[in-house]
């Protein structure tokens, strides 16, 4: 009669919760597999960079109809040989939990999709990876001890490289919807490749090639590593940072200029003074209510700058306008960037464009396409952020009345994006970011209804002009 | 320059990403916390036979406005006291990691309450409780360590029982957005009252006291814990049900029917003749390619037994009725309640309902009210599946012309409900489900069509009658 008390290994907990990793039917589940692998390609490529040249191949089993192997092959930086169990076969492992704009952030994504290959068909992924400085290539064959949440090796073998390879290759086969998911596949690479024009991606399918080539070998400048923003990082975070700051000696200002970005001596001297420390004080010897004064203070200071975008990599305005004309070709658009902020330590930007007319249907609502650190968000729309900011214009102020053929883009970078799940189709309603993507919308809307009332005029005129001919017809 | 690889602790992670499980902000994360600490102590009373009481109290701090202090008593089972710690304090521990139907099911949602509160205010939980046949009451104050992901606790007693309390008192800080998030929460709290009519929660807050007294003293039936349904189990599950039965022994007979739902000696030999197995094969000798074998089998046979509804606890068409008749006052009201179905081995049950007129305002869409699990979702609405079948309806079949006032609820009760997400806030659209949603929901359309038919003939009759009365009046 009494309970039983046990512990989950992540991986089993991730196993029995699927759903809430997009993983909740076998269409969805094929679509986000591709999702995962591409976005793991993107990041060992552009944010190293890498011009990214990625191969994405949907192979359909003959004799098993519900069966889809999935190969993606990319030219990236590659997985040192040790390190391949680990990143493929244990849940919340990665190289990615630093203060850097990568798509990947939660260590789980290719892990969800063994998980689901092995539940559906039994098979192991097949990795065979090649660092660029290595001389030999990994190649193998794996899947997770789900209980123990480990990586369990089938097969391995590491060779000498006999040419200058570099780069990963990744297959799997699970069950999958083919046709029910085909189409959100072909939407999302072909939004992919508009958000990253620098890459060339090449896609087979049953339905046969695309080949998306780059439009544009300028790499933007990579991503780096960097450190929190102090505004508003939580006590928590505090505690974990002096931890392994490991050093017995730290003083609260040589703790604040180590770790936080934009913190130099005096700013440092300044807060200190200004939140009633002493700026001699040894961190090690805060106590938690210190922590606790301490990120209440670092929350409220009204000095800090503002995080350089160094771990940011924004599109900027015009690559924006551009992709924006050519997926929507409107009669006008425009694009803006915001200056970077942060939330929780975090520091992010708001890129937002808004087009009108042309090929855009006229329709009740206002048309949003969403991105997040270059990743297109097709699912979920309902309960993000952006349509939440979007739905809470009144838009006639701008001068749109609905049936209108108008758009608005709406693209978020960030060290960490707040996604609402692992699945990330939907940034969560987090205050500061609300705050910047309102700015971003009314500023873009507010040129449309310039340009919207300019065209009035001329109509105006030219109806005036019309009139005044028809009547000039009549008197002569 | 090369990449650094590492772990994260499930406590790591879930700091981390707060925001997947519905603390993105100091609003959302109150009405969170309450959720959370209700949610267990109706797990803790109604699924063990207890008359639900429950006491729930916020209260702000005075000279910390953002501060929240929430405490939540119940008369529950309580918690033997060397399990307080890890229950309180380690991500993925609980005692519902079984097959039965609870609210709970993460093992994870007063872990993130604590979390929060630590990260927010540094303020470790406070818990105290004892079991009905234990002697002893346990007290805790204690915090999670989050690098590792156990319970740090810092002070703890365990003193003699003197009366014969069982039950759980909790108590939080956390930094919270009260004037936000309190219409939600007693929303939250009037609906959970509805449709546990059984339980009484007394609920004191800043804006005074509310006393949700039970209106039956008819507890329904407990669910109890139960097996996997066999359809629809995957390879993994197979593999770790051998596994755990430890038994070199085992034949494919015995472990079908030792481990499945509604699987005896006669429907497992037919399934296994059907299925090409021999069924004194010992399950330890069966190779990946079997169990992969097996699962398509499980999945496909046409005549297992639909599961039977003792692992869940519906509510039945009746109360249903009434919880819908007391919330939206309607003019026409009728429930149905599907028979047990089940999707990746776990049964389910849909209820549905169906309201129109009195005082439910006219609406421009079906009014949605959705319920698991007897936990009313309040969020995310617009990616829930219920949402989708309501939205993919032509309810001009059913003579609903908008705007209408008509609302819809569902009930889905399940040993696991496929949330989109740890928030438990939106239900993932499973196939299996949708199905017996479509259904249930046309069902209880058909009937409103028919009261509606009526109320058109009776219009029709008198309309007649007056014109009649009219041509009569004339004549005369
Ligand atoms: N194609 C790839 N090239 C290089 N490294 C990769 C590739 N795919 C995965 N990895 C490594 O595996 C890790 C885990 O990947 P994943 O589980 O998808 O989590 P995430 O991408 O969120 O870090 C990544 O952090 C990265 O270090
Ligand atoms: N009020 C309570 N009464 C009895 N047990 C409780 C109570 N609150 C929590 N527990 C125990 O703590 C465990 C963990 O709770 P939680 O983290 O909320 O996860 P879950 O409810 O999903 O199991 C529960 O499974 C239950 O065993
Ligand atoms: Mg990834
Ligand atoms: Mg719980
Ligand atoms: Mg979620």
């Amino acid at each position: 009669m009494s309970e039983k008390y046990r512990g989950l290994s992540p991986a089993e907990f991730f196993h029995r919760n699927k759903e809430i990793a997009g993983f909740s039917n076998p269409s969805r589940a094929l679509y986000q597999t591709v999702r995962e692998l591409v976005e793991n390609s993107l990041d060992a490529t552009e944010t190293h960079g890498i011009l990214p040249y990625i191969d994405v191949e949907v192979r359909l089993h003959e004799d098993r109809p519900e069966w889809v192997t999935l190969r993606v092959a990319d030219n990236g930086i590659g997985i040192p040989a040790h390190e391949i169990p680990n990143v493929f076969g244990r849940v919340f492992y990665g190289s990615k939990y630093v203060v850097r704009q990568t798509r990947g952030v939660f260590g789980l994504g290719v892990k969800m999709a063994v998980l689901y290959a092995q539940m559906t068909t039994g098979k192991p992924i097949y990795v065979k990876s090649s660092t660029r400085d290595s001389d030999v290539v990994g190649e193998y064959l794996l899947y997770i001890d789900i209980s123990r949440n480990i990586p369990h090796v089938q097969k391995m073998r590491i060779k000498k490289k006999n040419k200058n390879w570099h780069g990963t290759i990744v297959r799997l086969t699970l069950e999958g919807a083919w046709l029910q998911s085909k189409k959100r596949i072909e939407d999302y690479i072909r939004r992919t490749a508009l958000i990253s024009p620098y890459a060339t991606i090449r896609y087979r399918s049953p339905d046969g090639e695309l080949l998306f080539e780059r439009v544009s070998k300028e790499l933007p400048e990579p991503p780096q590593i960097g450190k929190y923003h102090p505004k508003g990082v939580d006590i928590e975070i505090l505690k974990d940072l002096i931890r392994r700051s490991n050093n017995n000696d730290m003083t609260l200002a040589g703790f604040l200029e180590k770790y936080f970005e934009g913190v130099g001596e005096k700013i440092a001297q300044e807060f200190l003074t200004w939140a009633g420390f002493q700026p001699d004080t040894k961190v090690k010897e805060l106590k938690l209510a210190d922590l606790e004064k301490l990120a209440t203070a670092m929350k409220n200071f009204p000095k800090w700058r503002r995080p350089r975008p160094l771990t940011l990599s924004p599109l900027g305005p015009e690559l924006l306008k551009k992709g924006v004309k050519s997926i929507l070709k409107p009669e006008f658009a425009t694009a803006v960037i915001r200056p970077p902020s942060s939330y929780g330590g975090h520091a992010f930007i708001v890129e937002a464009a808004i087009a009108y007319g042309g090929e855009i249907p006229p329709q009740d609502n206002v048309l949003l396409l969403r991105f997040a650190n270059k990743m297109p968000l097709l699912y979920d729309e309902g309960v993000d952020v952006s349509r939440k900011i979007v739905d809470s214009i009144d838009w006639s102020i701008y001068k749109i009345k609905f049936p209108a053929p108008v758009a608005v883009v709406t693209h978020v970078c960030s060290t960490k994006i707040p996604f609402k799940g692992v699945g990330k189709e939907a940034i969560a309603d987090v205050p500061e970011l609300e705050h910047e993507l309102e700015i971003a919308i009314r500023d873009v809307a507010r040129r449309l209804r310039i340009y919207l009332s300019k065209l009035e005029k001329m109509y105006e005129v030219k109806r005036k002009e019309v009139t005044i001919r028809k009547y000039m017809g009549e008197v002569s």
